[in-house]
């Protein structure tokens, strides 16, 4: 018989658990708030209600466990390391915890990592098999479908892509996250602002500087206002950067651009095209490549974790997964 | 039978043929001299001939025949594209040509990618899973196993990490190879002697500006001149930079440097880690990573070249070598 799968989305906001079939389709679906807060003990409590949730009477029909989870973590060991969003959590062992209360197999993964799994195995990078996911929200997360399989690397480090250097024009050294994430895009327009510029985007907050984000930005630049323009194109160039380094590490098929940022659309992403165009080796490496949004939306960290315990965490050919069950 | 490997390392200057066995010890090798100005007839012809003469006379016990060559090439295809150092090569089909001639299954690699094979086959490398190599010369190359396979990329153009972009302090951007290769070195010290700064490389190339080489540099920095150990330091600090992305991008276990400058030893590799050191992430990339110096020498592209072949053209894990024959 068909085997089903259970996924969980741990986020610092909300704690999503799912069931799925061998298709990676959602069969049901629970939420509640994380409440991280509260600590540990109360999450990984939480965690556990809401798997029992959408546990089907016979465990034995469920193949096993897969988690999402913010890093740093190492998906090798299973630990959770010190992610900051989740307070008082350090070097806890979650899979372990989970894989003893259910006895079943259980994956970790990173977020990101996650991501570009669900995106390879049946969101924009469907039928790909080198796939390079970048996620622009309050951080720059990433991941990498290498011939076929999720990339980890020798610790489970591999694809850390919003943490490249970039040397700035100031001599300084940065990365690609500080300069254009969410915060680093609102951050360079109220800097500006400070400074004595003029922009329209005080207006949408009603002057009051401290709300300006990159959703401000976004709506600023998209009225006209040409500061708000000159900072998502400044984030555009510096993500192009990053991504010129993936392309020449991995020579993917395609990019996935997800996160609440890449929303911003050609504002964003035309000057990161012009920077891929103006700074890779050559054209043989964007020739037929693909740039695509995300497909999946809110769900991408659900269908990604059911893929991780699909793939053994990510230890099988996303081709095979078909053939699995 | 254990069955046999053709290895050939076409070069701008030689052309080496090999026999090699199932460990990929060199049984037999032959070489001359590529004369490459004679185009790539002439060139082509040679290959031939000097796979003839380690070809053994039952040519079924040969597994197939394995070729290094100088990039751009695209592996997938196995066409040469047009090698700077091959005059008058353009989208030449080089391994149909060799198969047609021999019969025999043919795979073609760029130099890089072939000797990353050959040091994690039978290097510094070995026993290695996640191996990012590095050769510094008069450009940079480089090539990475992932998790025991060679990385091709979609369409065989992945690990080109010598062309990652990094923006100087004018705000100008150049990448890793015009920066840090041995012309880059030569060129610096030279452009700083031209601007009035006094070194005694000079001294070693009596007086003649033109010969000074990266070796020259190297010479003159451990005699402790300082402009000289300036542009290694210089040169190491940029690899630094680019090992930082490799480390992010793969998270290998070990990188492998060869190539002749970093037989320079300490006044480039000091700096250069201490980059690393200083523009990494987080020390969990670097706490247990290796840094080595290539194993193999002269013979790593005829090794390589015969690894390529045993592995089906990067196809086959390097840990089934062993069981394949």
């Amino acid at each position: 018989m068909a085997k089903e799968i259970i996924a969980v989305d741990l986020g610092g906001t909300q704690i999503r658990a799912a069931r799925l079939d061998q298709a990676l389709t959602l069969l049901q679906r629970e939420n509640t708030l994380t409440r991280a807060e509260q600590g540990p003990e109360f999450v990984i409590n939480r965690i556990k209600t809401y798997i029992r949730k959408v546990m089907p009477k016979r465990q034995a029909d469920i193949l096993g466990i897969g988690i999402s989870a913010p890093g740093p973590l190492n998906p090798l060991s299973g630990v959770m390391i010190a992610p900051p969003n989740l307070p008082g959590w350090l070097d806890i062992p979650l899979r372990d915890m989970i894989a003893a209360e259910f006895g079943l197999p259980v994956y970790l993964g990173n977020d990101a990592n996650v991501a570009a799994l669900a995106e390879a195995c049946k969101g924009a990078a469907q039928g790909c098999r080198h796939v390079v996911y970048f996620t622009v929200s309050t951080g720059i997360g990433s991941g990498v479908i290498s011939d076929g399989k999720l990339l980890l690397g020798h610790a489970g480090l591999a694809a850390e892509l919003g943490h490249i250097p970039i040397v700035m024009e100031s001599g300084q050294v940065s990365t690609v996250e500080p300069e254009a994430a969410g915060p680093a895009i609102a951050g360079r327009l109220k800097a500006a602002i400070q400074a004595g510029a003029k922009s329209s985007a005080l207006d949408l907050v009603r002057g009051d500087l401290n709300r300006i984000d990159a959703k401000t930005v976004g709506l600023a630049a998209a009225a006209g206002d040409e500061l708000a323009i000159e900072c998502l194109a400044y984030a555009g160039r510096i993500l192009g950067l990053g991504i010129v380094c993936a392309l020449l590490a991995f020579n993917p098929e395609i990019i996935v651009l997800g996160g609440g940022v890449t929303k911003t659309g050609d504002l964003l992403l035309r000057p990161m095209k012009e920077a891929i165009h103006r700074h890779i080796l050559n054209d043989s490496f964007t020739a037929d490549l693909r740039i695509e949004l995300a497909a999946l939306g809110d769900d991408v960290a659900l269908v990604g974790a059911a893929a991780l315990a699909a793939t053994d965490g990510g230890n099988v050919d996303i081709s095979e997964l078909d053939r699995r069950f």
